[in-house]
């Protein structure tokens, strides 16, 4: 796409429509999605009004947030409606969701009835929700017809569906009884009446459901589209698969920068350095004032370090390797929460599981500091005690590292704001009491 | 379907081969399969011998690794060979996969013929490729053929392949020359040609494009299929979407526990300590050596400690704000780079942005810790070294924090490897350096 790119943008200095219709018939819309950035406002709006509708809204449904705003701004309203009404009512419901409310409602009145009335509807819906992620483009048909007039009715609106992988038979109130896959249709005899062809059990979500857990039964089933129903089993809509890969990306890129203490920056390479700094500071501010407690456990034991000066060499690496293991217990924990794997009520199996964890490790990295001690410093006792420290110290983080996200998940928080570097800094200051106290305990008694 | 767990399990008892058949058919496979482990070795046996092939395999497919491993070594040879006939190829290639060498090497000469073939070209592709991904279940017609063949070769096949999105259209020598969308065939006259009737620009992989590449294609597109072709354009295989919702979860998980400075652990619940502890402590073990460094940097510059001890007391904090933001640096990049949207050549993009990142939050952080300072020692001088060397710092750790996920994947290095605490290892010694040498230009001299 990228090495035609000066031949369109000749081409849009020219007014030739035909020719334009031409070239960019030969690219899917996500390919011209993909370059739009390269062309000016002008030329947008030149290759826009261009193109027949159906085509501008495939390209207009893959654009950026700020792309189609962007458009929308300065589209003529005649144009802006047509796309509106020939857009799939989910992409468009997300497209209200980042307009202003005074504009979504200057804009649902210039619909088509019809699409008037679906739009309404899905944005009554959380956006988070199976009923905000759902299309209201599906087919119904009832149960008592056969399949002749259900691929006639499949043949009167299936171009107007971007995915159609199921058939919905509902009743007379239009509750949900089955689903006949598309291609069970093809293989049925015309004859057959539609409740004895349709599938009885299948999956299904309800509309309130989270999306992250409708992602969960997305993979746990394996299937292309998922029904949503009211509470009385009335069919509300339909989820594509297409729209599931993009809220588990989402989810991922959340619960990773969470993790890392920061938020997702849409965009992050154009997004301006005062805006991320904005984001990120909150979180270091919080660390920094988190740390003080670690500094005033230091000032407290001040009399530690300046009698004895070697102890504070060993600082660094006990902090390290600390917080370090409960990085690691922790991630492991905030992963399987979000897969589903760990559960509120596995938090004792956890900890006991990260109890002997960090009995193991601890031991090997407490032989190695205690060997470092004892070569460098060639102190034994030292060596003992900071061993000894290491091994506490190890034991402790991956036990809280392990059962924090855990308590956070129960309290209704996201697990993954217990980001490793707050694990690590809360970890600093029980390490510290940890090593100081195990310092009086063994060596300053004998000192 | 976990409540009547009981009543199955009174069934199995008995050898109501039929009414098992019945209360099963009730439920999803992948609903069977996910209260599998409450089975006994012997029920999984009764229950899976109940059961037709086709629903058993499907059940079977669901399953975890570990679990049809067990399977497979009870069952007899068999019925083994009438689930590997069923199974799709892409779903046994990864069973085989797993499997010891030998086994597979005596398993697949007992399918049949045509299965064989299938099996042995799936399994010459790597695993975490296209060609490794992709099913051999698919639908090609010639070109000069017309619609209602094409209708009569779907319902010939259609039972036996999972999903059916598009129908491949190719020449003679089996090269793609297009697609036709399943419901297109519904919405077209039966006598209209193949030929005028496909898609001639859809997007496609090459055999050995990386499976996170693959994800990508499938975001970029919104499809729910994409062919596979070899390098001469003939259709290999198809990869389905649901395939694909498995790899950005396995490629996510990878991401974040890498991140974590730990490995994914399948089935965490039930693995043993030591195994878990095995998978960490390598990266414990590289840290704690790591960290003898700033260890060392604390030793040389013992005479200030000693002769200044509030400066000892400001060491977590600066190490800990330092490798927190370097941490949230690392994290967006090492994302961006994951989804795509950094790439190799913005490197110099990345680190000017993160430099003035850490110019905003280090003078906001740096003002905390110096009135800190000032408030709680009283020692104006002391809170502007602290706050000058919280600046520079910061500065360093964003810089560096986004600058080596990159550089680590110009080496061919997985990104995710330079993770948060080894990010926060290595500032903790440039961090200590910048803090002392800051202290002796400052602060030492004038004591």
């Amino acid at each position: 796409m990228r090495v035609i790119l000066p031949e369109i943008k000749e081409l849009l200095t020219s007014r030739k429509k035909k020719a334009i219709r031409k070239v960019v018939s030969y690219f899917e819309p996500a390919d011209i999605a993909e370059v739009w950035s390269e062309f000016t406002l002008n030329e947008k709006l030149k290759l826009f009004n261009s193109l027949e509708t159906a085509l501008a809204t495939d390209i207009f449904e893959f654009l950026s947030e700020d792309q189609m705003v962007e458009l929308l701004a300065n589209l003529p309203t005649s144009r802006t409606v047509q796309i509106l009404n020939e857009m799939s009512p989910d992409d468009r419901t997300d497209l209200f969701a980042i307009l202003p409310g005074e504009e979504v409602e200057k804009l649902i009145p210039l619909l088509e009835a019809e699409e008037q009335k679906r739009a309404r509807e899905l944005l009554a819906y959380k956006e988070n929700t199976a009923g905000g992620l759902m299309t209201t483009d599906y087919i119904t048909v009832p149960e008592n017809v056969n399949i002749a007039s259900v691929m006639q009715e499949l043949r009167a609106k299936a171009k107007d569906i971007d995915f159609i992988h199921n058939i919905y038979v509902v009743d007379k109130v239009n509750r949900l009884q089955g689903i006949i896959p598309l291609k069970d249709l093809l293989t049925t005899s015309p004859h057959r009446k539609v409740e004895r062809v349709m599938e009885t059990y299948f999956p299904s979500v309800g509309l309130e459901i989270d999306q992250e857990e409708v992602a969960r039964v997305f993979e746990k089933y394996d299937v292309a589209s998922l029904p949503v129903m009211d509470k009385l089993r009335r069919i509300k809509g339909v989820i594509t698969v297409d729209d599931v890969i993009d809220v588990i990306e989402e989810e991922a890129s959340e619960d990773i920068h969470r993790f890392g203490a920061t938020e997702v920056t849409e965009q992050y390479l154009s997004a301006s350095p005062v805006n991320i700094a904005q984001k990120r500071v909150i979180w270091l501010v919080i660390l920094a004032l988190a740390g003080f407690v670690s500094g005033s456990v230091l000032e407290h034991y001040s009399y530690l370090l300046s009698s004895i000066v070697t102890l504070s060499f060993f600082i660094p690496i006990l902090m390290n390797t600390s917080g370090s293991a409960g990085t690691q217990a922790a991630t492991v924990v905030v992963r399987g929460l979000a897969t589903g794997e760990i559960r509120l009520r596995d938090i004792w199996r956890v900890v006991r599981k990260e109890f002997f964890i960090g009995i193991l490790m601890g031991i090997i990295a407490g032989a190695i500091t205690a060997l470092r001690a004892f070569v460098l410093q060639g102190d034994a006792m030292l060596g003992l005690t900071v061993a000894i420290a290491m091994i506490t110290a190890i034991v402790i983080a991956t036990s809280i590292g392990g059962m924090l996200p855990i308590i956070f998940k129960k309290l209704g928080v996201d697990p993954a704001l217990m980001s490793g570097p707050l694990i690590a800094t809360i970890l600093d200051t029980t390490t510290l009491l940890i090593y100081f106290n195990i310092t009086i305990l063994l060596l300053y008694r004998f000192q």
